[in-house]
């Protein structure tokens, strides 16, 4: 090999080959395994960030301090780390830190385990991917679990895998869907504690709703990745249960999807691969033992695949998709659940981030113990998980409802929430059937689009400001119905579609709303599509990043912009805050991708200025200013 | 194409050609032409940086004081700009910058103009590289050149592009050599004025010596790509000036090549391909009119090619290889030469970066006008550029050599050199022909190694300190001579090796020689390869990169190392600075890769934990220390 030692061939083929890199045996001081008790107290304890949403409740709120309204002008890098590899894309993900261990997913199923202080490679996992995998919007991950001696992540072929937190070396690996017929996975799993049981289990989700397939959520022995229970979100299909038929999910008829007597199901072709997947990460509602998590779009998109011949599409729900579901953490039967979009016409999906919060109602002066959700609908909801744990959605239930307000201009499909039956006040904006001998129907105008007022990337809730952040989006779509059939792998939709601008000056629109008036206190403008998740602290501040590459702070009550840093390629990931050696730091990646830039049409070729990247970055004041 | 819009193919290759990045059309406020004035001034006027070298002498040095001894402890990133594309390996450019512009080339034959004060993309050129390039030592690029209104670099399939510096536009393009047969080019092109003529010249080599290809340098009108002249580096080969044949390269009959009577060209085969590219960057004598540059090794690597048949090597110089070389601006003629490694056997090639200087001679006081050189055979040269303009290094002139002194420890090839001669005094080094019926020869101890003493990242040298500063490294090999015969577009060698440790404790040497004296005023010693350039400042600074990912600066007196900072990949590119809004800025690449990853054996391994990247680094003072 070495007697021929020169390159004379394709370089992006043969070069790209060479230096894959390896996993490197560091000497890695991480040996402390991480327990129940540190997840549970994880949004209390700012040495670590031990789960997605940084803390159960996934408030993505931390305690510190030290960087602030009044330091956080000073705040600097403090090293970098570069994913590698000629593998860029979208990088989406949170991170976790652990014992000076930051634990980060890449895009293209990676997992990097990096010196916090230095910012070296401890060791890395590249997934080897087949070639077949479909996922919708980019190669992109969410992040990881930690538990045990363990890290976990999902892969884009739609499994899951465990790896030895020291070592990076695979403890397991369970495969849990077809990625051939669109099964994946991109969200990051989530550690809860069965209060029955004191099991500890780790709970996920697929994804592939844009495919024909039906979501489910799984919960797994977290040593040994045998499933515990999984729960499929399509109203009348059956889940298990420590391996064996468990409950079907609500009524075992589905009512909620039309018949068709001439299928072998009974039911309408959609009805099979009906979506509802619940593809981002869940938050646990550990007094009530409920899984909460957010199920996504019915499939196809196309409202009338979904809706009985002739009928109006608001009395077929397309239950259990678009909403947010509550599931006992012992059985994994889908005890409560409120849509946000019934009957789902535009991928509203939804299933971003449900908040978990509680405030004083202010007329009877009661805690409230309530949900927040900031749909891709346009509407942000707030709802009663009391009432949600004990079957609230489910027949004569009373609605969970609290309060649904607009956090974007411009919603053109509903003009508000019925608060007494939790139903949206729908407008004329439903995409109309093609006429006989058309291709597609005629085209509609819908804000916001299937991209979403915002979408996948979390917003976060301040207790010291009782306000929520939201990365909200200002864009519309035209919008037109197709003719579809089921096709095993390829798109399942019925409908075209082409992303526009709402206004002129801006598309993003950081705003802070709050949660018992429903008004936004603030908003911040971005010329540019917010993709990236937020971060609140008690220092005041408020984090995110922007596609066009920077990672910036906000006065948390007022919004005005105190600090911005340009990392080079768009931010589309979620920060995070962590003290370590009595120094406060900040961390986020850099590399854009994800949906925007495949699917956003004008917003696409606006953001085609941004390059692609791939790094992490840690921020935290000069030791200089810090020591003042 | 909106109709089907979801990804379900192969990521690694259907992602990759999604959203290449195209060039933007923002607007640039950099209409400045920039003139011969000012890149024969780049070295005093520190608001720009206009050639490879920082000035025409190549020093690397800058008048800055701003980022000093004092203030550097407190530097941090100002921005950060990735070169996206999934495109990553060696980052090894020098930047330029004109008005608040910067443009640098990447892997891949890429361009891209930087806004030097947002550190957002203005323009990007991707150059359509083919299947079938030859680069022997990675895919990158060194640097461009600037004049006028354009931008020029080379590409690794052997042309030279000319950019609109505004647009990114190319105004012509010229390919220069087949690169199927081995021609490439990854140095930055220089721009020199022939003293005589008043033209403004765009000087450039190629490189392929390890394909059995003859080095050639050329000379074209920056405005148009024509060549004015172009000069084979091999003795006996015929020259072009004006589009016609001009002079031969040294003797017509070659004498430092054996004859062979059977072949057609009446010399031995190694001659037809004898390497000797010049494939650095030139530095320009501006008061001999001299384009002085450094020639590569000679082809094949394998001494007993270019040796007559029983004879000893050190008859056979195999001339104008593995030297300095000093060619008329005007005419294209190679005046005067210094050969480092005359016959060299084990491709120290050496031709690195020759700084032009000055100095008194300590014993008569008397100004001298010199060059420096520090060689991949471990030996730092001080020439005299006024006798080498006059014609040494041809029969009956007298030597250039000055001095000639060990830069690093443990060299087995030479014990020295003869000062009155300008020959080296060797050792019993060169590896020997294999015995009869074997396939190898014997594999003998080397050091330097083919890798060099140091390789191509340049020296600098500090004025103030009168130091040269030269990122060198101690390593070795085992060699052995291997048979062969040429074959187009294969390597031609004739040689085996493996590349192996020096010192357990580092390999890199970063070391300030005294050019009067040879003596090593200071060291610092690095784990891993030092494969970036290097940059002096009069804030007695010197700065450089390391393969683990820092930027590091060090006190020029005295070689304390006073900041560091870690950008995530290896970095293996130039350094260089200027001032802006009253602000001194440090630029640089990250990105690892180049020749030790592919060829370094046992360093290969070691830098495996070093991830790929490809971000340009902006790094400043921060304003609220930089105003105390």
């Amino acid at each position: 090999m070495l007697q021929n030692p020169l390159i004379s061939v394709r370089p992006a083929l043969r070069l790209a080959t060479v230096a894959v890199a390896a996993a490197c045996a560091f000497p890695a001081g991480a040996a402390n395994p991480v327990t129940w008790d540190a997840i549970q107290n994880d949004h209390q304890t700012p040495t670590d960030v031990l789960s997605y949403g940084m803390g159960l409740k996934a408030q993505r709120h931390s305690p510190l301090t030290q960087i602030n309204t009044e330091t956080v002008g000073a705040m600097v890098p403090a090293w970098s780390f570069s994913f590698g590899g000629e593998k860029q894309r979208g990088q989406e993900a949170q991170a976790l830190v652990h014992d000076g261990v930051i634990y980060v997913t890449a895009s293209y199923s990676r997992f990097f385990a990096i010196d916090a202080r230095s910012g070296k490679r401890l060791w890395e996992y590249e997934y080897r991917l087949p070639d077949n995998i479909r996922p919708c919007c980019d190669v992109v991950n969410r992040g990881p679990a930690i538990y045990g001696d363990k890290v976990f992540f999902g892969t884009l072929d739609a499994a899951i895998v465990a790896l030895n937190k020291d070592s990076g070396e695979v403890v397991w690996k369970k495969k849990f869907g077809d990625h051939k017929i669109g099964y994946t996975m991109t969200g990051a799993p989530f550690i809860v504690k069965d209060q029955k049981s004191g099991k500890v289990l780790l709970v996920h989700g697929s994804s592939g709703d844009e495919f024909g397939v039906v979501g489910w959520l799984f919960a797994r022995d977290p040593d040994t990745g045998e499933e515990v229970w999984a729960r499929p979100m399509v109203e009348g299909h059956m889940g298990r249960l420590n391996g064996k038929d468990s409950t079907i999910t609500g009524d075992a008829k589905a009512p909620s999807w039309p018949d068709d007597p001439k299928s072998p199901t009974g039911k309408v072709e959609a009805w099979s691969h009906g979506g509802g997947a619940p593809w981002q990460t869940a938050s646990f509602d550990i007094e009530n033992n409920m899984v909460v998590i957010g199920a996504g779009n019915p499939a196809p998109w196309n409202t009338w695949k979904r809706t009985k011949e002739g009928d109006d599409p608001r009395n077929w729900d397309s239950l259990f998709t678009s909403g947010q579901a509550y599931v006992d953490a012992s059985t994994g039967e889908l005890k409560g659940f409120f849509q946000h979009t019934p009957n789902d016409a535009w991928d509203f999906s939804g299933n971003n981030s449900v908040v978990l919060f509680e405030y004083k109602d202010p007329k009877s002066g009661k805690l409230v113990k309530a949900s927040a959700h900031a749909d891709r609908n346009g509407f942000f909801f707030v709802t009663d998980r009391e009432k949600l744990a004990k079957g609230a959605g489910y027949p004569n239930k009373p609605t969970s409802l609290i309060g649904a307000w607009p956090f974007v201009d411009g919603i053109t499909w509903a003009s508000g929430f019925d608060l007494k039956t939790g139903k949206p006040v729908e407008k004329d904006n439903r995409p109309q059937q093609p006429k006989k001998g058309a291709d597609k129907g005629e085209s509609i105008f819908v804000s916001p689009p299937f991209l979403g007022g915002t979408n996948w990337m979390p917003m976060s809730f301040n207790p010291d400001t009782g306000l929520f952040y939201i990365p909200a989006n200002h864009w519309a779509m035209d919008y037109w119905t197709e003719h579809l059939t089921y096709k095993a792998g390829s798109a399942y939709l019925g409908q075209g579609f082409r992303i526009k601008k709402l206004f002129d000056d801006h598309v993003g629109t950081f705003r802070a709303i709050d949660p018992k008036t429903g008004k936004i206190v603030w908003e911040h403008k971005e010329e540019f599509p917010l993709w990236a998740g937020t971060l609140t602290t008690s220092g005041n501040l408020v984090f995110t990043g922007t596609s066009d590459g920077y990672v910036k702070a906000f006065d948390a009550k007022n919004g005005k912009e105190l600090w911005k840093f340009q990392t080079g390629s768009g931010v589309v990931s979620v920060p995070i805050t962590w003290e370590m050696d009595g120094e406060q730091y900040v961390g986020i990646q850099s590399g854009y991708g994800g949906a925007v830039p495949l699917w956003g049409g004008d917003m696409a070729e606006l953001t085609r200025q941004v390059t692609q990247g791939g790094s992490f970055w840690a921020f935290k004041l000069p030791k200089q200013l810090a020591a003042r």
